[in-house]
């Protein structure tokens, strides 16, 4: 335990040395993740009250009375439905309390206003934590690879028994597939799995239907997996079948582009350079238009999380960041290809912890 | 689609007609749930500007352009990816706009403020909608019942294949319970399964861990299946081997609260009143102080949604609407039992579309 102790309560002491320079005493935590991040705690219910002088107390429910003793034994927790307005009723003010105005709700932030004493003072704050999450401890970083070399176990199981083939539908792959990482360990997926085949391959955010697969098709499988709060996401796009010139050629142009967003993701790359790495191939081949989104976000305790490699991405990459590159060419009625792979940024080439071959496979 | 655009029109009219007696000219509706109920639209990212004259606009990203014109036929669209600001800067002052308290952050709030002319004046509102879902309509009713008998059909299969057995793990049965639900068409869970065996049936809120089935366990089973933006909800406890005396007991009295409370679930019937049905059985049983939860809650587009019948709870049930019946014993160290059915309010008694037997079931 000494270790997790040890890890959470240094990133209370950087929330902490964040809000050094602003008029603040304490912060109130409530959204789960961040409740999470900074306590360890992983109940459903669960709220934080950290002083600057790090002082910290904890709420959640009595149905987490053990997990939270056992998840948090450096912090006393009190017992309460409504966590938030819980902790604040028992502050003595005067006190400036920050809390986190993007999760908050507005009936939320009344019913804290109403259980805090007259002379505490709500200050809204925003992006604070995600700022810290930013770059990875070991720990995370540990988790993150085990969990992406699930998920990647399982699609190598899918595609070692035959499973992509012709005449099965989007969904029966996708249920394979859960199977698979389910029995491996994943506690759920991380996003819906998408299965996208044939013209389904042109829409980037299509689920997985009862289409069957036919011969020649291009199949997208974009996947993810769950482990104590981390989650995975890779993307593979498979031939079923010999396919077309066309489809041939847009593989190899979102290869070569992937392979260009890689290589750019180092310690100090401009995120919108990596994203430009990936869209310029893609432009020069005349697809352009048909990259309609970014090319890759931070993954972590969320699937989607910072930092963003985009057009109009902000700030650059440092080691202990987490990056996909997932360029992707959609070709209404034609069919689409997508590659995602999910980095860890390191002193050098990028470590790539989804490992399932990019070459084009025919099923 | 004439049908479909009756409904969600129907839908609008009945929240025109709540906000009627208040001084509002329009609601901005952007809790996906809402805009979903409100309108048909299905995709993660919408918006519904819905003025009292019940004329409407509605407001999405560039990649559900195809899937609004086919889901919302009835309603104009525009394109933006924060839904709520772009929908707001169009609007013509002077202007009452009611905004959902309960679902915005202090961030969108401040976001929609600003994105708004100045005599557009924001009101905020609260439980509005979820008021009119309590009652639903038959298409309502008839997908439910279909998510609730594909789920039931799901937990018969994985009993039939002798899945449930002594040395099997939780996680390898919930596992197995999801690719049946998957197999059937579910699109996902619609929360994680809990598969609580032995001591861990003594935890109302344990998920499924690795923990292999001993004979003379309890296993409760809590699952639910996904279709069409609806929900399943069941709970069904076994026994692997011959149980103890102790849990046949608890199991009986569960039983007996459980179909006391489905007895009580009639129109008219103070929520208060059906929790109570439950409730006193198991006091009277002496096993008060183990039932730690409420006795149930409406299901459909959420899982966990209006009516509760709980202790606490206000108000009356009505045909048509929705109640899990769900009482619990849980004795810590010893084991616990759960049997959850979901009903559907008639004229009469109640319809109950978790089909599953409830008799203690030896395997």
């Amino acid at each position: 335990m000494a270790l997790a102790d040890t890890r959470f309560s240094n990133r209370r002491r950087k929330l902490a040395a964040e809000l050094a320079g602003q008029r603040i005493d304490a912060v109130l935590i409530t959204h789960l993740t961040h409740v999470r991040y900074l306590s360890g705690f992983s109940g459903s219910n669960g709220g934080l009250f950290l002083r600057k002088d790090l002082s910290a107390i904890m709420a959640t429910d009595g149905r987490y009375t053990t997990q939270i003793a056992e998840e948090v034994p450096d912090l006393e927790a009190i017992l309460g439905r409504a966590v938030g307005p819980e902790l604040l009723k028992r502050v003595e003010g005067p006190l400036r309390v920050a809390f986190e105005a993007d999760y908050v709700s507005v009936s939320q932030l009344e019913a804290l206003k109403k259980a805090a004493p007259e002379d505490v003072v709500l200050v809204p704050i925003s992006g604070v934590i995600e700022k810290i999450r930013l770059v990875k401890d070991p720990v995370e970083l540990e988790r993150l690879e085990q969990i992406a070399a699930l998920a990647n176990e399982a699609l190598e199981g899918l595609v070692a028994a035959g499973e992509i083939a012709v005449g099965r539908t989007e969904r029966q792959i996708a249920a394979d597939l859960e199977y698979r990482m389910r029995q491996l360990g994943s506690e759920r997926v991380s996003f819906d799995t998408i299965v996208a085949s044939g013209p389904n391959s042109a829409k980037p955010h299509h689920g997985a239907d009862d289409r069957a697969l036919e011969s020649g098709d291009l199949v997208t499988i974009d996947f993810g997996a769950h482990l104590r709060g981390f989650n995975s996401d890779c993307t593979r796009t498979f031939a079923v079948g010999e396919p077309n010139e066309f489809s041939r050629e847009i593989y190899d142009v979102v290869l070569r582009a992937q392979l260009a967003g890689v290589k750019a993701a180092v310690p100090g790359a401009k995120l919108v350079d990596v994203d430009a790495a990936c869209r310029d191939i893609i432009e020069e081949a005349g697809y352009g238009e048909y990259f309609v989104h970014s090319t890759g976000h931070g993954i972590g305790l969320d699937v989607h999380e910072g930092p963003s490699a985009a057009k109009t991405g902000t700030g650059e990459l440092a080691e202990g960041m987490t990056l996909t590159i997932e360029p992707g060419i959609y070709v209404p009625g034609k069919g689409g290809v997508r590659i995602e792979d999910t980095l860890i940024i390191t002193g050098g080439a990028p470590k790539i912890i989804t490992a399932f071959p990019k070459e084009l496979q025919i099923l």
